[in-house]
This record gives C-alpha cells, sequence and structure tokens, in this order.
C-alpha cells in the first residue's frame, strides 16, 4: 500500500525533512532498498551505508540526521517506526469472522460473532473465544478455556482446558498450552504421577512462537504476564511465573515454580533451574544457565564461544586438571616464599 | 471430592494422628493451603513451615511426625501419598467411551469398545486401539500401529505405522512417535538417505511429553521400557534403548543406537553422543553432554552455572588460554627446582 | 522383496565375488545378519565382526575386501550402497494418488492429478500441490504456498501462505515453516512486533525432521538451500540462508540473518549467533556456539564433555577463579626472573 512521505510521518510521528510528497510503496534495509522504499538505520555505526543507500526516504533519529541531505523522517526510536512502517505499507488481511462449516464447535461454547475459526478446528464445551479472535485450521481449544479478544491462534495449536489466554496474543503453530508439567514422585525406584489441577493463565499481548510449550501447574497456575515475547521451542515448566515484557529467544527453558521478573531477556537456549527467583531486569547470555536465585539486575553469562577444535581440545583436557593446577601453583608460591626467605636470612 | 481424613489415611495406607473426622477437600502446600486442606512436608528442612500452616491436617514421614501436634497421616513416603491424594481430592472424568462422528476410523483397525477417539482424529487400517485407550483431537494413528489398554493420547500427537505403545502411558500433545530418524550415507557431499525400516516399541507406564520426538530404527526398534518418563521437547534417535524407570527431563538429547540402563536421571537439556553405553543408575546433571560410555553408575556433569557476566568473559577469555597457562606452570616448577638445585650446589 | 546377489550388484553398482546366485531378501548389521541377509563393513576397523559375521554376503570397499573369502559386493561407498540396498530390499509402498474425500482442497489450489492429500488435510487458496507429492494427514498448506513434484509432507506439519518447498523434499511431522520469526523492536520497556512479510524458499532434495521450525523473513527470504538435512527440533531463524548440502543434528539452532555455507555440518544442540557469515565446509562439534562469523573452513568446538559430578565441581570452582590465577602464575613469573636476577648479581 503506498503512502506520502508526509502521510506516513504523521501515523509514525516523526517530523519529515525534504520531499513530503514522494510516494512511499515499499520497505527494505539502507543497501536494498531502491525507489519508492523507506529503509532506517538501526545503528549510528551503520552511517557508511546511510550515504550510499538508494532509498527513497529513510528513518532517523535526530543525532543521525544532523548531516544527512536526503528525504527522511526525524524520530527517537527508528527501530519501533520501521516496525510500525512495514505493518502501514504491506497491511495484513485478517481473515473473515464465522465458523468454518468444517470447524466443530460445541454447544455450549461462546465464540464471538467477530471471530473467525478455521477449518478442522475444535472448540470445546464452555470455551470462550473472545471478540476478532482468528483460529487457524486445525486447532484444539480444550473445555472451558478462554481466548481474549483480538488474539490469533495458528495452526495445530494445543489449548488444554480450563486455560486463559489474554487480549491481542499470538499463539504460533504447534505450540502446546497446558500440558501436564513433568512431576513424579519416587516410589521405590518407579515414578508415581503427580496430578496437575492448575491451569495456565496468559497475560495480553504476549506472543508464543511456533512449537513451544507451557505447562499446566500443579495446585497453582503457570503464568504469564502482560507482554511476554517467547520464541520458538521455549519451554516454560508447571508453576512458574514470568513478569512483564520479559522476552526469551528460542530453545530457552525454565524448569518448575521458578519466578521470572519484568523486562529480564535472555538469549537463546538459555536455561534457569527449579525454584530459582530472578528479579526485573536481569539479562542471560545464550546458552547460559542460571542455577542460582538472582537478587539484583544486571547480565549474567556461562556462555562458551567455539573456537579451533585442537586448540578446544587441549584447552578442555587442562580443564580437567585446573583443581590440579591450581594447587601446584599453591605450593610454587609456597615454595618461592620459602626460597626467599631463605635468601633473606 | 471431599473425604475424611480417616478414609484418606486408609487409602493412602499411612497412620493417622488428631481428628479423623475432619472433611479434606482441597490440597495445598504448607504456606498456601488452609481450612480443608491437606498440605505435606516434603524435606525436613521445610520443619518451620510446618508450625506455621493453616492445613486442616499435613502428611508426614515418622521422623517429622515426632513432635507435630496437629491433625496428621504419617507414612514413610509423604511425596508419592501427596500425588495419591490430588487424584483422590481432584479426581478427573475421563471421556466417554465412542468413537466422535467426526473421527475418521478405517475399516480394519481394531478400536475397543470402551476406547475413545476424539475429532478429527483419524486411525489407519490394521491399528489396534486397546480397551480404555483415550484418544484426543486431531491425532493420527498410523497403519498397523498398536496402543496398549489405558494408554492416553492428546490432541495432535502422530504415531508413525507399525509402531506399539504399551498399557497406561500417556502422550502429550505434539508428540511424534516413529518419524525417520536422521541417517544419511555422503556421496561425494551429497546425502543418500538411509531408509528407516524399524519401528518404535514402548513399553507399560510410559510418559512423554509435549512436543517430543521418537524416531523409528533403520532395521531394529528404538525401544523405550516400562515406567520411562520424558519430559517436553525430548529428542530420541533411531535404535536408541532406554532401559525401565528412566527419566529425563526437558530438551534432553539421545543421539543414535545409544543403550541407556534402568533407573537413570537427566537434567534438562542434558545430551548423549551416538553408539555408547551408560549402564543402570546413572543421573546426569542438567545441560551436561556424555560423550563416552559410562560403565559404573555415579553421577555426572559438564554443567556451567552462570556469573556475572564481566567476570564470566575474563574467566573464558584465561580459558582459551588454559593450555598454555599449564605449560607456563610446568617452566616456573623447573626453574625453581632448576634454582634450589644451584642454591644446593 | 527378494534380489539375487548378482541383480543387486547391478543396481548398486558393485563388483561381485563369491556366489552371485544366492538369493537376499533381508539387511542386518554384521553381527546380528543371518541367513538369507546382506550386511555391510562401515569402518576398516569392524573387521574383527567380519570374521564372524553370519551374514549371506556382505559389502565391502576394495581395501577391506582384499582378505575376504566370503559373498560379497566390492564398490567404493559402502555406506551409501546399504542406503540404497535397503530401499531395494524394504521397498515402501507410496500412498496412492488422490484428495482423501476428507480433506479440505480450495477451489483456485492447483493440486497434481499424481498427487495424494491425505485425510483432514487442509490446502488454502491459490497453493499448488506439484506432481506426485504425498501429504498425510491433518496437514495444513497455506495460501498460495508452493510444494515441488515428489515432495513428501507428513502428518501435523504447517506451511506458511507464500512459502515455496522444491521437488523430492520430506518434511516430518510436526514441522512449521514459514512462521514469523522473533522479531520486536523495544518501545520504553514494551515490545512492538516487527511484522514478518518475507517467506520462506526452499530449494530441492532437502529433508527437515518433526517439529522443526523454519521462520519467514522480515523482508526478504529464509533461503534453505538445495540437499540441505536437518534433525528434529531444528530451529532456523528469520532471513537466515543455509547453503547447499548442510546438514544440522537435532536442536541446532541459528539466529537470525546468519548466512551459512554449503556442505557445512553440526552436532546435535549446536547454535549459531545472529549476524554471522560462515564458509563452506565448516563443521561444527555437538553443543558448540559459533559467535564469531567464520572466514576459513574448518572444524570448531566449545563441546564439554561430562566427567564424574565432584571432580567436575571442583574443577569449575577453579574456572571461576581463572582470571585471578593467571595473574598469580604472572607475578610468580615475576618473582622468579627478579629472584635469578638477585642471584646473577
Amino acid at each position: 500500500m503506498a503512502w506520502t512521505l508526509e502521510e506516513l510521518a504523521k501515523r509514525l510521528g516523526g517530523e519529515i525533512r525534504g520531499d513530503g510528497d514522494i510516494e512511499i510503496s515499499g520497505v527494505g534495509s539502507l543497501t536494498d532498498a531502491g525507489d519508492g522504499d523507506l529503509a532506517f538505520l538501526a545503528r549510528s555505526s551503520y552511517q557508511a551505508y546511510l550515504a550510499e543507500s538508494a532509498a527513497a526516504a529513510v528513518i532517523l533519529a535526530p543525532d543521525d540526521a544532523r548531516d544527512y541531505q536526503g528525504n527522511c523522517i526525524v524520530l527517537d526510536n527508528p527501530h519501533v517506526a520501521f516496525a510500525k512502517a512495514i505493518a502501514l505499507i504491506y497491511p495484513e488481511t485478517p481473515a473473515a469472522a464465522g465458523v468454518h462449516p468444517n470447524a466443530i464447535v460445541a454447544a455450549t461454547a461462546n465464540v464471538s460473532t467477530t471471530a473467525s475459526v478455521g477449518a478442522l478446528s475444535v472448540i470445546e464445551a464452555g470455551a470462550e473465544i473472545g471478540a476478532d479472535v482468528r483460529i487457524g485450521t486445525n486447532v484444539w481449544v480444550g473445555e472451558g478455556a478462554i481466548l481474549g479478544p483480538g488474539t490469533c491462534v495458528h495452526a495445530h495449536v494445543a489449548i488444554h482446558a480450563g486455560c486463559h489466554v489474554g487480549a491481542r496474543c499470538t499463539l504460533f503453530a504447534g505450540t502446546v498450552i497446558g500440558s501436564d508439567g513433568f512431576g513424579y514422585a519416587n516410589d521405590a525406584g518407579a515414578w508415581v504421577k503427580i496430578p496437575h489441577r492448575g491451569a495456565v493463565v496468559i497475560g495480553d499481548d504476549v506472543s508464543i512462537g511456533a512449537n513451544a510449550t507451557i505447562d499446566r501447574g500443579v495446585l497453582g497456575d503457570t503464568r504469564i504476564d502482560n507482554g511476554v515475547k517467547l520464541d520458538n521451542h521455549v519451554h516454560i515448566a508447571h508453576n512458574v511465573h514470568i513478569g512483564e515484557h520479559t522476552a526469551m529467544a528460542a530453545f530457552t527453558g525454565v524448569a518448575g515454580s521458578t519466578r521470572i521478573g519484568r523486562r529480564c531477556t535472555f538469549g537463546g537456549r538459555a536455561g534457569v533451574l527449579d525454584h530459582l527467583e530472578i528479579v526485573d531486569d536481569v539479562h542471560v547470555t545464550a546458552t547460559s544457565l542460571i542455577s542460582r536465585s538472582i537478587l539484583c539486575p544486571g547480565t549474567f553469562s556461562s556462555t562458551l564461544p567455539a573456537e579451533e577444535a585442537d586448540q578446544w581440545r587441549k584447552n578442555v583436557a587442562r580443564l580437567r586438571q585446573l583443581d590440579k593446577m591450581a594447587r601446584k601453583i599453591g605450593r610454587i608460591e609456597k615454595q618461592l616464599v620459602a626460597n626467599s626467605t631463605e635468601e633473606d636470612i
């Protein structure tokens, strides 16, 4: 969809410089964008690309715009504006409201007339599907589950009985909400299942990636608060609580009953052990494992970057001798002190 | 469902102390439980919570019960009793027997009259569905697959042709049983697929979490023995054999042809390389990688706990110099010996 | 299906030794194979098993065949021949062509008359399903998606709108192609979604394991080139490009916009951070994390093999002191030099 630069600037809340009448019909990176395309400067360090960009116009922060002579929209957060510009220039047509004739909706389920339910989806008894909800194909919504207004559920998602999903959430394909957690008591070598009678309660504006799993609680609920963003293959165990606006990249796993604060970020394949407490504003780098509660904000890591394999193997072999090595250093130090003392005498 | 404490004690096989007539209608933790609730003391170290608990009654081990004056059930394994108490107090209503009119069952499939098959599930030719089996919605059971009595299969599970699942198993949503393994022969740079003609054979009382994958064998079968418990996102490769009552937490992966013993436990994201043998009673901590066969029981680890990122980065930089550092210590030691000798002369 | 050894040798392109008329009706490992079975010698180090094998015939490389007196087929790549032999001896019957009466195919979708579409699968408007395509049950093919000739799609796969899959590909059960990537801009603590308007473009002869996820690009496409093989639970983020014949074992994850070359291999649970470039012929060992671009071929590792837990804990404790330890060694060295100098004076 085409816009004049001026219209876009108005929508994005930025100041226009240059020709406001040019027409913008596409979006690209600084290096890819051409005629009719809008680009954006993600970081000041990309200034070099800016000079050479063939983009019709650029979104810039005030500092980066100072010396720029081309058409641009100047605003404080170009990254956010870029996200909004894509949505404006390439709008999506939402599915039309209505229940597909091949969907199966229980008589006691309550589906809003503005919601859409895709082919071969099953909505069980007592479920509530809010206004403007979009449900894809082959989705299962269990008994009494609730989907808030504007929420979008993709193909093959399973939402177990009694789980709540808030407003404007997105659940990507293959995700499972409310499966029983991994809880067993050991009875002389064999495992006895601990029944899971809690649920999963998800706030508003939450996004959960494809093939993720959020387990229901044993007695209380597993809770994912407003604005949380979870990537593909994320696993949230029973009775976990994740605070508002926390984001977790792919394969991140959180073990049972752990509480995680607000605005935390987790790099890919990060992990958190069970029964821990992580405060607000904690950042965990990719592949790191949190094994103790974190009570002060900060960045935490056990990331191990790869190196050339032969060199790595030598160092890892030494790692296995590290305790011995440390003791040896201690002995050397003592010897050195003893030597010095002798000499001093 | 409400029980008198006495009835519960009888069912759980414990000795009652205090008022056997009080009515129990809920379950809670020591800190959450209130009027009418049963709690349990998981570890002796939680004694402090016991004194302050508002629970109507508590499940306790004999040692912990000695000084307790409140209503309680005394037995040897409170954790197991707690699991059983939840099942008694919050019973589930299983799905009614019968095939949903929108399920598709092949004429030659054999579905027990006491089994239930959910909406939009597909049971292929020659499959056998045992007594009291519960199959959810959108499940696929391939040609000739067998589900033993009492087994429960949740939404979107795929069970490929010829696979066997024993009695009283639970397969959670989105799990794939019997997909081809990752086997390719390299032909001058390109990969040639190795066909997989084995199957997956799962014993009794096995539980497999959501979005897990168990691959079929190349020629022989992949085998999961009785009582094994696998969490969400677990991956078991072709021709693996897992012994009875072994448990694996989320994201654990086992590579091809490895044999794992009985009663082993694997923390989250543990891994085992291919063609290894792990004996009975081996325990692997979270995120650890087993790269060699383990022939004696014990606990094994390569878990790396995160620390504050700046500190971590310094230590990791040193890790890359570890081999050099070890050589330097060796040289220092020699020098020190040389010095001492000189002095002695 | 039974073959004479001579017929098999002809099909596999090898030289026959011994009795070409014996009938082969099965395949086994050197240790399992018996009467009528064909085995193969995978590595020269397995020669010991060869002598004792009860196999009717063996596939061997020329060097290993020199001293072998039994029936055999001699050729350069026994592993590839073994793969082909399994396919010949245990042929699969592909699903018959045709659309299942309970599949839902949009009027404007174009399904080849030689393709098959399984029960309860949904093919949306404008999708193109090529010749000899095999689609399982409960599969969703989004609007305008394209499946090339001979491609096989298993149960519960979701292929989002506009994605292209080449010829002779296999997508295993539960895999999601073309879900939105994990892209958000941060707006004063809250996350604003970056719309994803690119697609996923998959070449020919690609195989993707069960419950994997390949995200669509933001503006450009995510690209998986010819001959790539991905295992179960693999995650490929938005705008990644993977070169021809690269293979990735289970749980491997590649973060956004990274470019990976041809003929690379990744062990299980390997990871690659975002915006990197990895050249052709790079090999990454299991669980290793690539955090920088790799511009020369080679093998890279940050694999940490587990050891006995008590010993590991001691060494990890020392790892946390590694920077201090290195400084101490430096001081010792200086002291030693100072001592020597004093003595020299």
